[in-house]
């Protein structure tokens, strides 16, 4: 391998002639070997689109030369494109607010601007990575900014999933509307339900996240772009303030707006928090319905037996014939991976000081992780796990019939006390209720027949 | 003390003939002693309101009698004017979904409805606990609603106080405005700031909480009251269930509506965990403004020194004179309880089973003391702390003109790397950088004192 | 009332002539009205306790003289004999690391050796709070000593509940050795297990839990007293240093110690999150025999119905003999709660600055909270569930013989593929493993017996 | 590509004819497509060991043909080497308890076998995945077997750092022994310490992390290997049951051994959540101790400014010289991270449900990642950060002789409220504590010298 020499503040240092970081990146890089990962892809992207509009602001503010500017923007085009993404060398997990990135993509385009330009890597000439890739900018409104998109982007995806989500459950609702089954209550025997409306009742709950997840997206679309360092602005011009967000809105084909407070927009990143929190009730939801359906599936002979989910693979390497609940098992590892999530963000956005929060990469490397595995998990939990589900209808029959807790259906007519009676019966004798009824009670066949109809039971009321 | 026996399904027990609680209530007394703490009182009257809307609903659709149904209102009235709460003698951590919440009121309610009609307590006639007093209700649909009216009027208290705060801040900022201080990112420092521009920061971070909550709040008026047991509506009559939600509203003078998917509401409570994550948000901005008010007012002497919190108390029992920043480190250990009870709302929202969430009380407790600290904790912050802070002129300014940190305004007229040069030159010689500079640069006197004006450096640019 | 006059450093105030607490328990009091809670009264016992071994160091080291010496050694036992306590008025959650009760005992105790030597209430002499009553002490020694053997002492009942449960867990072992039933993972059907077995496992777990606790308990005997405010010991006599250790020892009954290292004993608290931390593994473990018992008993019709928990109370409101397993849901909800308040720990430990950690307060709080609620809910669990729980053994035998994952057996000498084609066919068919396998392989009856002998396959191989 | 043709339970499907996996990875590979990761490579080499082991009790209970049995060995020693390491397509996380990653090991050893034999790839034929390479095994006990070895390797490593960092912190504080500084509490001014006896303290909080770390990996040596299903031992050789711990042993090079209730060892997995708990302690501890140092190092010149860490890297994109503390920042997110991680660990371990925990898959993803970013961030931490700290004596010295908090060493002498008034007027008039004592107090000049000699202040008492 051959070196080029580069210098920064700290010193000179070998670095390989043929790659487009710098100096301060492969620095980062030897401090930061902590998660053997890269930075997420898209964000990279984003960063560099991010670079673009900046670069336009500034040439169209004069403050940047229409060669260097060029270049810059060719560059920047690049890196969208996915091309030059090994060069981002830095750990997503490093200190120092997320500078390391940015100096990453700043070396990146310089290098490969001066490239373009004709001139050799490794010079900062004339494209230099911090005076006209960073022209303007910092660290500290860049990269929030960037994020914001990403993140922007990545909860438009999983926010499709959790509507198809909401509806496959819908269309599991329609289809078990008739099918009268056992409700329980704390695991208990309660009262008959339609397994139609346990369904639509998780449809709802989903229903509610998209919107939740739909509401909190919108506050990604405020961005303290331009306010550099802590939030004044201090190194930018202002024409280019005023036009550096609806460039990059022109860019994104979304809207964004620059903060009406750019000191806030920078210190403070509960709107971060407020997702991760969002994304973890749409967990908690998802956790709750997995639950339910690795339980009314259990069996398939010694368990509740309802309803059946898709074999999508052998459950066990010893037990032959084994189908086990893989997928529900799959979403309820991804809430809990979520939830954990957002502690580290919760304990991460509290930790902010004065003017900057120095725990950005560690938000955003949560806050991406969570979005993707929420999204792909769900995307295969309905592909191939909902779509597919069975009902069992004996089954169901069978249980509502030989249950005890439609006695409750008698208690507005013969009181509670009794009620309770025949309940207690009917247990200890391991009889039905509807023989017991028959024997104590002086109701006729028809009568009966009619307060214990299941079918009308498990309906609701109006 | 002399006693009366009373029978249940689990059979009798002796009852201080004294008390209106009854066998049910002291069953539940004696299985949990757990926390040696009382249900939150207002979630008691709460109660006591929806059991009064019902039997009203119950007598408009003539299950009920009259006679039964008037006394039952009057006994829910006195609940609800604080009487008769000390009968109320269930744990607030209780198994059992809070049945026996509801049977601790149903037989309050009953006792002292029988004995407003003239007749003993513990005999459960002429009214019923669970035949009249619950009449058409059920634990899972009464305990939810109550809890969602207490925790509504709880959290509008808490909102107020938000907002009052987010006001205390901003008059703040407008007293600050003028103060040009050294911002820090990272504890760095980084480029001057009007004190003004922090305060306002804080107040705009504070506003969004205010929102949030008010936006959370808002889930709290779906009920799923009429749904019974499962949100079915068994045992329930039509127009019961129609009429109890309207005729709840108009009790509570604001707006409740019944869930149009009781199934649902009753099983489903990711609302409550939606309201704890805001919750949440709200105390992770308070714990950072929080910290950077320790950080501003350290000191006196040996720390930043640039704030100075009114003194409400000797800080030290050793040392004498010390006064400590007691208010926000009170604000921050809130911040931890309300983030703690979080994970604990997080872990039980997660874990409910099919038709019901057996896990509700520790919600509730949970929530209630979250919101309740949250209040208290900001309106002392506000009126011992915020109002009165007061800024050290000289401290600020002298920290300003030292820094190094102004060096960045030269930035774009010298470039990143002489001026990193200075940078060094002033830390090492310990020297100002305006000497620096007027040693090292062609720049006139009048350049010199424009570049490095701190007043404009700390304004923000557009 | 009728008031006096005191004053502080902040200036004059009115106090409650009757009092004992003084002018600085006031301001507290006023300062933080947030849980409306009491400060745990062992603690407060305990600080007493830690009060009078310092007072008696003091004594011996000359620094203190006899008269006042005795006075406040006498008013120190009357809080330990549990009087006064109802002048501890600073609410558990404090800021300023908990100088507000330190203030509030010394108060306290200064008011009532002065009024014991016959002196006025309210004048700080002839005993003084700080000078005499907090003499070489720091709230920064005396409140994490005091702590620490609240702590021990409560954990000390904690661990006699959970090496009870573990005896309970491991009696029912015992009792139910004999009966196999079916043991399930993930869920569905798997083997056979002997119901004893699943007890054992809970058993042994559990004992875990006790070992845990155990070894985490000792960290407690090491204390920072004598090091005052940082742990230099400054102010303090150097023969106290030394001597107020023992002395407390000798008063406690069970041995602490100072730390070697002052400075760190004062201000990393990592022994109370370790504690929090064991206490939490032995939620979790608890948490999750919890859910197994729920599973085991659900139905009485329509679930497993292995196991039968003793009846404690009604089930419900609405349903007529329900009864719920009000026992483990409380333990859940227990572990949830100390699973959370792990999480407020956690970041309060975490937050300590320098010298000293200001959020002492809320840390306690919640490991007093934490233990409590264990120990309470354990002992409760014990007496009304565990003791109690019967098995149906009709039930568990019946699932066990209808069960297909009984084909395990064979796989070893039918292979993998061919045991896996019978179960699929017994499912299909609905029919029993045992019959097919008589149609499809050439065994006798006597070697399909041995091998299907589900007596032998619940057994464990050695 | 070319095709083979594979077939399980759920029917045929097309592998690639190069690969050594099989149909049931490639399903798993397709079902759970979630992180994009890859598990854990030393994960992937223990398990291979692990089946080594197996095949050789196997073999020797003569349940396993020589054969059939070498060729097995040969493939793990492959694996174990690092061969085929890319074969390994599940992802991380993914529902089903690890089976997929137990058939993914089995069938990559099956095919490697039946290559080494002579025989096509895809056939399982001679060797099956199940009937040979899983022979005796389940997933439920091979799986954990192999985390508990990874977990056991990965936790030497990092207490190898986390001892370092004990002794490079020590270093640490014998070179500043000497040195006083302004102690501070609650970020006030308190009472001088030697900057020495600061890193002494984080020294012996670190080698508490240590002790902790050994302990919990103790507990690690205990695996459920031969338990196979349940814990019952199902399907395995009683000889084999007994020979395979000692087997694995022997391979490993440390002790393991077989847990004596395998049921237990099988279904609660406390002892991972123990171990994430004690890394948490350890995280609390580092994120203390790493804002410690943000703080003594900020400035530099607007901050506290006694302490410098090594510059590493430029601090800023748009701040000319500054430099950041990134080493602490990193050392918070980790520590964020490892807390956040074990909240997601607690969820999982206490959701398992009877003879199995379905989460597994979470547990130990998480479990490594807690791991490996602590033990590379401590690394760095020393290297970079801990070892090249220096003080700036000056600015500690002048801190102290203008700090307020000496004043403290007159309290024995004067009383509290008489210091406390003098301490008032300093801060009044901003001169200095001797000052005001000389002209308040009827001290001699060396009486002053004596009492308020920082040098003595600042050491230890005894």
């Amino acid at each position: 391998m051959e070196f080029r020499i580069e210098k920064d503040s700290i010193g000179e240092k070998n670095v390989d002639k043929e790659v487009y970081y710098g100096v301060q990146s492969l620095r980062a890089y030897e401090n930061f070997r902590i998660s053997g990962l890269q930075v997420n892809e898209n964000f990279i992207r984003d960063l560099a689109l991010v670079k673009k509009a900046c670069a336009i602001a500034n040439l169209e503010s004069n403050e940047l030369d229409e060669k260097r500017g060029k270049a810059i923007i060719k560059a920047c085009d690049e890196v969208c494109e996915g091309k030059l993404i090994n060069q981002f060398i830095t750990d997503p997990i490093q200190g120092g607010a997320g500078t390391s990135m940015n100096m990453n993509i700043n070396e990146i385009i310089a290098n490969r601007a001066n490239e373009i330009l004709g001139y050799e890597k490794g010079k900062n000439f004339p494209v230099h990575p911090n005076d006209h890739v960073n022209m303007g900018q910092s660290t500290n409104d860049v990269i929030p900014t960037a994020a914001s998109i990403t993140v922007y982007k990545l909860l438009d995806k999983c926010i499709k999933e959790v509507a198809r989500l909401e509806k496959a459950l819908l269309k599991k609702g329609i289809e078990f509307n008739s099918i009268i089954k056992m409700g329980r209550t704390e695991m208990q025997d309660a009262v008959p339900i339609s397994l139609g409306s346990e369904f639509k009742a998780f449809a709802r709950a989903i229903g509610r996240d998209s919107k939740r997840l739909n509401i909190t997206k919108k506050n990604l679309e405020e961005v303290n772009l331009g306010g550099t360092a802590i939030g004044t602005g201090i190194t930018a011009n202002k024409s280019y303030i005023q036009n550096v967000a609806p460039t990059l809105s022109k860019l994104l084909g979304y809207n964004i707006y620059q903060s009406e407070n750019l000191v806030d927009a920078t210190q403070n990143l509960d709107k971060f928090s407020e997702i991760s929190s969002q994304l973890k009730v749409c967990a908690i939801n998802i956790s709750k319905l997995s639950g339910d359906l690795i339980l009314m599936s259990s069996g398939p002979r010694t368990g509740f037996g309802e309803i059946r989910l898709p074999a999508k693979q052998n459950g066990s390497s010893i037990m032959p014939g084994k189908v086990n609940p893989v997928m529900p098992e799959l979403m309820k590892q991804i809430s809990y991976q979520v939830i954990g999530n957002d502690v580290t963000i919760t304990l991460a956005v509290q930790s902010g000081q004065l003017e900057l929060n120095a725990f950005f990469p560690i938000i955003i490397f949560n806050l991406y992780q969570s979005i993707n595995i929420l999204t792909n998990g769900i995307k295969t939990f309905i592909d191939n796990c909902i779509d597919g589900i069975e009902v069992n209808k004996e089954r169901c029959k069978e249980l509502v019939e030989k249950s005890i807790g439609i006695v409750t259906a008698l208690a507005p007519v013969l009181g509670y006390e009794k009620s309770a009676e025949i309940a207690k019966k009917a247990l200890k004798t391991g009889r039905y209720i509807k023989e017991i009824i028959k024997e104590e009670c002086e109701f006729s066949e028809n009568e009966i027949n009619n307060i214990l109809n299941v079918k009308n039971m498990g309906k609701i009321v109006i």
